[in-house]
């Protein structure tokens, strides 16, 4: 987990099955949009400080075109709660506000501010470990829908 | 710049010379706190589309120790204007407006939204070259504090 590494913070400690790099496959869809897949690799690290960085990356899986990209921080407490805040390639930031459950390996989070966005007014991920695999299924709402899922993915650690 | 790489998109282009791995001094201050020094390494790297992928992590000069970090995106258009998104490992988020100079090297950026933040208000941001070296300002304003500098580096290209 954190071979040769610094030593994990015991803030992010409950989440440390996460640390690594993951990848897969996921799917995505909405009411205004055709449904499409893509290729998916996330990273999550730590420098010895309370805070996971976040980074993601999709591509088209035909032909490995680059799709989306997002980064940010996991700034997980002790009490449970976690909040995590992301920069999208899209130019939308994202503060989600949240709580994770280390025993049952599940993450939830609401945005509590979406932030440069002329569509978006609402985000949810939550993120599950299912199998020994990372899933997440991401939900939005826009000026026009109600919050509903958008994306789900399924990715394995390499 | 872009060897082996993905071709640059056209919008890019003109801010390719902040392309690769920059490495350098800081010095950060403000009314209200000490002032400090800081080692800085900054990534500037793209995917071929027409967006920047930015990242940022500071450490204690003596000790190495890792302090800041914090990643995003930026997204210049054709017509010299430039929207930037942040996202720090303190739990902030900005989305920063401005304009690029591609004759002088120079980009300007005010923010639009601070989110997240307890006590600031307002953060802009100058990049520079400077004799081939990548300057950059950070000015802040919070709730008690008018907008004044806070951090200044200059990095060398590695």
């Amino acid at each position: 987990m954190t071979e040769g590494g610094p030593p994990l913070h015991p803030a992010i400690a409950p989440l440390s099955y996460m640390l690594g790099t993951w990848r897969g496959q996921g799917e995505g869809g909405y009411p205004t949009i055709n449904s499409f897949k893509y290729g998916e690799e996330i990273s999550f690290s730590h420098s010895g400080k309370p805070v996971i960085a976040y980074s993601q990356k999709t591509w088209k899986l035909a032909s490995g075109e680059p799709m989306h990209a997002e980064s940010g921080y996991w700034r997980p407490k002790i009490d449970g709660s976690i909040e995590v805040v992301i920069a999208q390639s899209t130019g939308l930031v994202e503060v989600q506000k949240g709580t994770y459950d280390s025993g049952n390996k599940v993450v939830k989070l609401q945005s509590e501010l979406v932030g440069n966005a002329s569509k978006v007014k609402e985000v949810s991920r939550v993120f599950e470990m299912v199998n020994g695999e990372l899933s997440y299924v991401v939900q939005m709402a826009t000026n026009l829908t109600n919050l509903q899922p958008h994306l789900k993915a399924l990715l394995r650690k390499i």
